[in-house]
C-alpha cells in the first residue's frame, strides 16, 4: 500500500464518518448509520461503475471498505464525537478526498472507452453523488442541488483541468496533485466568499 | 440525421424542460438544475438499460445529450421562462416525447430479448421514469404513482397496441405513428374528461 | 415446481401484499400500487444483482412475478384489505419471506464470486432492500434504517449462521431451514421483548 492508497481509505474513511454524522442527525439506529457510512463513501462510485458497466461494482470483496465503514461507526458511536468539533478537519479532508475521488472516477471511466467529457462527468458523479443518495435515504432535499457553496463545481473545475493537463507529458502525481489543489482552493475560496451558483 | 432523430430529440429536449422547471419549483441552483434536466431526459432510459443488461448505459459519449441539457437549462435560465407560458406546448411534445421513448424502449428491449410482455413494461419504465427520479431528487412523492392524469396507463396502451401490431406486416413508421397518435390521443382525452385510475 | 419455489412465491406475494398496503398508506392510485408491490418484492433482489453484475436482472422475463404482483392488487384493491386483518399472517410470512431471500442472495453472490462476508451483505441487501425503495417512493424515512424491531439484524443472524453452516457437511434443504427458523425466532423475539439496535 503506498501513499496514494492511504489517502484514499483516509478519504473514505472521512466521507464514512460523515454519513454516520447525518444518521445521527436523522436519528437512526447503528445499522441505518452503517448503511449510511458505507453510502455516503461509496454511492458514487457504485453508481459511475454501475453506468459505465463496470462489473462487479468496485467495492464488491473488498474487505477494508467494510472495516473503514465499521471503525467509522464505532467511533462515532462510541466516543459520542459530533460534527461541530471536527468541522475543520472534515472539511478540509471531504476536499482532498472529492480531488482524489474526482481523478480516480476519471481514470476508471477513461479506461471504460469513455470520452474526456463524459469522463469528466463521471469523476464529478463518483465524487459527489454518494452523499446525494445518503441524502435521498435521509428523505432530505439533496444538499448537492442546493444553492450553497461551491461543491460540484469544485470537482468539475478540477476535472477540467486534469482532463488537459493530461494532454501534456505530465507525470501522474504531479496531475493528480495540482488537480487536487485546485479543488481544496476552490472549496476554500468560495466558502470564505460566500460564493455559489445562481438559482435556476 | 433524419425525421426520426429529430423528433427523438425534440422530445428529450421538452423532458429536459420540464426537469429544469421543476428545479426551479424547488429553489435549486443551476448544478441541480442540470441534474434534473438530464435526470428527467435520460433517467428513465438510465434504468431500462441497467435491467435488461445492456451497458455502459445508452447516453455515455453522446454529446448531443450534454448539449440539450445544457440548452435547456441556459434558456430556462436567461430567459426566466416559467411552465405557464408553455402549458400546451408542453403538455402537447411531452406526450409525442412518451410515444417515442415507449417504442425505443420496446425496441431495444426486445433485441435484448425481453418478451413482449417484459418489453412493454420497459417501454413504460423508459417513457414515465425519468420524472419518477426528478421528483425524488426533489424529495417531492412522485406524481406518476399518485392519482391524477392517465400518464403511464396511456404508455402501457400505446406500447401494447404497438407490441400487437407488430404480429401484422406493417411498415415500422406507421406502427411508431399508431402507437404515438393513441398516445396523445389518450393523454388529452384523459385531461379533458378528467379520467384516473382509481385509488388502491 | 417443488416446495421451496411455493415457499418463495408465497412470501414474494406476502412482500407483494406489503407493498399494496403502504401504497393505499400514502393514497397513491392502482399504479402507483402495482410499482410499489413489484418494488417491494424484487427491489432487494435487484439491486444485488446490479451491484454484483448479474445481468439481466432476476426477474426479466419472469411471467408468474407480473402475475403475483397483478394477483396482490387485485385482491387487495377488490376485497379492500388492510393492515391490521392480517397482521400476524403477515409478519410470520414476512419473516419467512426474508429468510428465504437472504440465502437466496447469499447462493447467487457466492455463485458470482463473492466472498462470504459479501456474500452476507448481499442476502441482507436481498431481502430487505426492497421495502427500502419502496419507502423512498413513498417520500419516508425508510423504516429499515430508523430505530424499531430487529429486521436487517435478523437476516444478518440468519446469513452468517447459513455461511459457517455450509463449512460443515450439511444437506442444503436442513441449512436453509436452520437459518430460517432462526430468522423467524430472531424476529419473533425481538418483537416480544422489544428489542432494538441502539441510535447512533
Amino acid at each position: 500500500m503506498n501513499f496514494l492508497d492511504l489517502l484514499a481509505y483516509a478519504g473514505i474513511f472521512i466521507f464514512a464518518i460523515t454519513g454516520a454524522f447525518k444518521a445521527r442527525t436523522y436519528k437512526m439506529d447503528i445499522f441505518g448509520a452503517a448503511v449510511l457510512a458505507f453510502v455516503t463513501a461509496y454511492g458514487g462510485g457504485t453508481l459511475r461503475d454501475l453506468l459505465i458497466g463496470a462489473r462487479p461494482v468496485s467495492w464488491v470483496n473488498d474487505n477494508i471498505a467494510l472495516l473503514l465503514v465499521l471503525a467509522s461507526i464505532v467511533i462515532t458511536f462510541l466516543f459520542q464525537l459530533n460534527y461541530r468539533q471536527f468541522r475543520r478537519t472534515i472539511f478540509f479532508t471531504d476536499a482532498v478526498g472529492i480531488g482524489l475521488f474526482t481523478v480516480t472516477g476519471i481514470e476508471k471511466s477513461l479506461a471504460f472507452g469513455l470520452n474526456d467529457t463524459y469522463a469528466v462527468v463521471m469523476g464529478v458523479i463518483t465524487a459527489t453523488f454518494g452523499g446525494l443518495i445518503a441524502d435521498i435515504l435521509c428523505n432530505a432535499v439533496p444538499n448537492l442541488l442546493k444553492r450553497g457553496e461551491l461543491y460540484a463545481t469544485a470537482c468539475a473545475i478540477g476535472g477540467v483541468i486534469y482532463i488537459l493537463l493530461k494532454k501534456i507529458p505530465l507525470e501522474h502525481h504531479i496531475n493528480l496533485s495540482i488537480c487536487i489543489i485546485i479543488i481544496v482552493a476552490v472549496r476554500i475560496y468560495s466558502k470564505r466568499k460566500r460564493l455559489s451558483l445562481p438559482e435556476i
